[in-house]
């Protein structure tokens, strides 16, 4: 993951891009993404969608990772260890139900 | 990152979730997740949101990629490889300014 | 207003859509095309936004309250009644600050 | 219609909100709301849904309609004109099926 993290990095300097990719101007960009990977799901199945648009769906994913990787690295929290932690959590917060 | 989609997968099948987990309900939950990392935003700027919000932006921005991570299991594509794949693209799409 | 709910109905029978535009597919379409009202003023200043794209914009402003209309059809309640309750409890929620 | 936007600039004015109400700000607020709304038909059908949170639902359509009502106002564009306006092209661009 950090190699993807690094040549996210690369391209954005080798083109000058980022002087406003804060935090915030991130989170905007994470959720229009991810609109745009729902927007392959609207008045469909998502048989139908996946077998109509199946590439334009990969790469729609592909952009909602390829900002989150670049929020985390803003705010400085690593994506895995992150997950990690709210799954721990999730598992206090929604105990396994027990077998009668 | 397969660790962590084997915890996930073990954590809805302890709990006998995961029946409507499809893609589009996912990508529903995608997107309901990206809106609620950038609710920290909201009328604030990204050094406010941080410096009084820190621990809830990380925990938003886990439930973002931990929905994103059961995406790419359902429709079986790996985000990783997506990334690299879509960063390939875009490296053609907006070629490196020519310095003058 | 309710001239053009009629209008958008007569657009969707004269057409034989609507068979599938219940709440939930509708608050979908909701929050995709506020996803495109916000994709104008993506990594740009308001009044570059406004400046540029200005018909683009007034074209999705219009597009959230089709859908919101419809939306508002479907489940049988009126957006305006519905707006005046909502800013009559606002009003309790926020009491006017006192002048000192 | 006019009756409510005086009533929201009241409401906003009575408590020296608004300062930071610029288009971009309140597309982000439309988008946001949009998945509040949304959010009640995550994992549920559209019955479900308002059979158990009408009222819920209802006060966030109205929150959507609220925020879209102040962007009309801010870009000093009318929500009902835009709509008539895209109707009419929306005509143009889907012509009604001739029978056969």
């Amino acid at each position: 993951m950090k190699e993807i993290i690094k040549e996210i990095q690369q391209f954005r300097n080798d083109r000058g891009w980022g002087g406003n990719h804060d935090a915030r101007n991130l989170a905007i960009s994470i959720s229009l993404e991810a609109s745009e990977l729902l927007e392959h799901f609207q008045w469909r199945s998502p048989e139908d969608a996946i077998a109509k648009d199946k590439q334009a769906i990969v790469d729609e994913m592909a952009d909602v990772f390829i900002y989150l990787l670049q929020f985390s690295d803003v705010i400085g929290e690593d994506l895995i260890s992150a997950a990690h932690a709210k799954m721990k959590r999730n598992a206090i917060k929604y105990p396994i139900p027990t077998k009668s």
